[in-house]
């Protein structure tokens, strides 16, 4: 087991990364600091992890919500049954909430934690590769509004991760290629070295061999966490993390939430922010070139929905919560393996790379 | 007009009290950081004070979202509401949200503000006397649920409070006498001089002699944000501004929200403290009675509604926030002028209270 820790001064936490630890009791119980324990899950993770997890938690007063799978109950609605389900059971402000499963689940119980009694303890157990490089780590939660993803959250932090590496073998291939967007994306933006690694072992994740997939975890969220713990709250070197994402919330918001998984669309959205940089003269062809070969290896789209042309780009990308005042910002690559804090692009290269790539 | 620092590092602001307060565009426009402004207010207050607020927001991109009155608007619905406002103008996570109005306007619309995109700018601008001592200050935000008060919130801090005692000139003599409740409350808690003071002038505030007020606002505020200041999230010394809140809760929720103001229900609550207080042998016979004369002046019930009995407030006191694991926790007075931390009350002193006193 590999342990990180986030630094956060006094709310500082730990991620356990490894095979084997939703069996660990001695690892999660150290992080429930009272009697009662509120699982959230969903219906597709509760009969392969949940009897394990509630475990794991023998000797406390548990209970357990399980909600439909998927993006379109990440809403508020979901959240208020949370709320039914703590206040039902008269749980108090020192009552835990263990999110398990993906980054839905872990969005939303962390949201529902946030705002609980304002705020009672959160533990995180990501069950995708997805939510154990990027949703579990940062503090970040949310729920959906029907204009916009992630419209509705905290910052909010767990006392502590456990990501169990052996939950990645029951997970889908398309949901493992879509964690590997968001691995990836670490290369793209700050660490070439691992960009390289990448390139070189990108078919060992692919066949799931757990030290690949170990040492890949390990390095993005030593990644995230060392973004994470420079800037809380999204307000500089932070930003580099939406790489490819508002590009790709346009995807995810102009097909119908859950048409694309996340990293799918972060990964069409990479392709495009990668053609802009290129555009602008700040990367080369041949670097343009890796970016959307890597990530066609990792088996993922990198072409933009036929269905959406470039006004419907410039529709969706407007309400993204990345925008301020009105001026659209991106995050572009200035090198590959070196992401540039937000920038206000010019309305000719932005309609460019959206009419041409991929079309 | 005089200012406060509430002192909370980075996040600390500045309270202003005094007559005139609304028209001062200089003031409240220096603590809007962008362009775009959202005043939240209800119907009642918009057509007393929207205009001259919005006047004072003259040059900036302002909406207004008008709710109905009353507590039992002070919900998720109602958040909803002001998302839907925001996302339908697509406010961007600069943008400012005005509270104008009394509590439940504030913690609403704070609520929202703690919410939105993950937190945006929001300022405060209380209209009843209960709002600019004691909502307005400390950054507790919250809806309510069903099955409680509060349950739902943030901690989260305005950039601004403008509290203009010219307000108060239009509010009931009711609700003039509920937020003295709150103002009492900090003599009763850690103010002894400012309890002779009220005893002394408790006539000036009913007859809303401006300079009285903005004495009793002002040193109202200076305690609380003393506390505040010492004990931001309630682990601590900040639990004592809960005098005869968990009664009071349990007169609120019993009798349904609405039927008692939050301050008349604080009022029962702290005679009924006052009344246990008394029996543990902490305070006098004597004493007792100043509790409940002093409130009694001031045009506040002093005795539990007839429809709740013993049980009734035990049932809505246990799922009250304060409840730790299944513990009753009061705040309770060991002087007049200085309240305990919670102590765990046992059963019988506390049903002697809810059985004799006030019946």
């Amino acid at each position: 087991m590999k342990t990180l820790t986030v630094s956060l001064g006094v709310r500082s936490y730990p991620i356990y990364i490894g095979p084997g630890l939703l069996d660990r009791a001695d690892l999660i119980q150290a992080h429930v600091p009272g009697k009662q324990v509120l699982v959230v899950t969903n219906e597709v993770v509760a009969p392969l992890y949940l009897e394990r997890t509630l475990a794991a938690l023998s000797g406390k007063e548990f209970r357990t919500i399980v909600l439909p799978d998927g993006e379109a109950y990440k809403t508020l609605d979901s959240a208020m049954a949370i709320f039914d389900a703590l206040l039902a059971e008269r749980f108090s402000r020192t009552a835990c909430i263990v999110a398990l499963g993906g980054g839905v689940i872990g969005d939303l119980a962390g949201f529902a934690a946030a705002c609980y009694q304002r705020g009672v303890p959160f533990i995180q157990v990501p069950t995708t590769l997805l939510s154990q490089v990027d949703s579990s780590v940062g503090g970040k939660t949310a729920v959906n509004h029907p204009r916009g993803k992630n419209m509705i959250g905290a910052f909010y932090q767990p006392r502590c991760v456990l990501a169990d590496t052996d939950t990645l073998n029951t997970l889908p291939d398309r949901e493992l290629s879509a964690g590997l967007a968001e691995v990836i994306k670490y290369g793209f933006i700050r660490d070439p070295e691992f960009l390289a690694w990448l390139e070189a072992n990108i078919e060992r994740l692919l066949r799931r061999e757990p030290e690949a997939l170990t040492y890949a975890i390990e390095r993005s969220c030593l990644n995230k966490a060392d973004v994470v713990a420079e800037d809380e709250t999204e307000t500089g070197v932070r930003a580099t993390l939406n790489l490819g994402h508002t590009f790709g919330h346009a995807v995810e918001t102009g097909m119908g939430y859950g048409v694309y998984l996340h990293g799918e669309a972060v990964a069409i959205g990479m392709c495009q922010a990668a053609d802009l940089s290129r555009r602008l003269g700040w990367i080369g062809e041949g670097e343009a070139a890796r970016v959307i070969r890597l990530l066609e290896r990792a088996r993922l789209p990198v072409v933009p929905p036929r269905e959406l042309d470039a006004d419907a780009f410039l529709e969706h990308m407007a309400v993204d919560k990345k925008n301020v005042d009105g001026g659209l910002r991106l995050i572009l690559l200035k090198a590959l393996g070196e992401a540039t804090l937000p920038v206000v692009v010019a309305a000719g290269p932005l309609r460019a790379t959206l009419e041409s790539y991929g079309r």
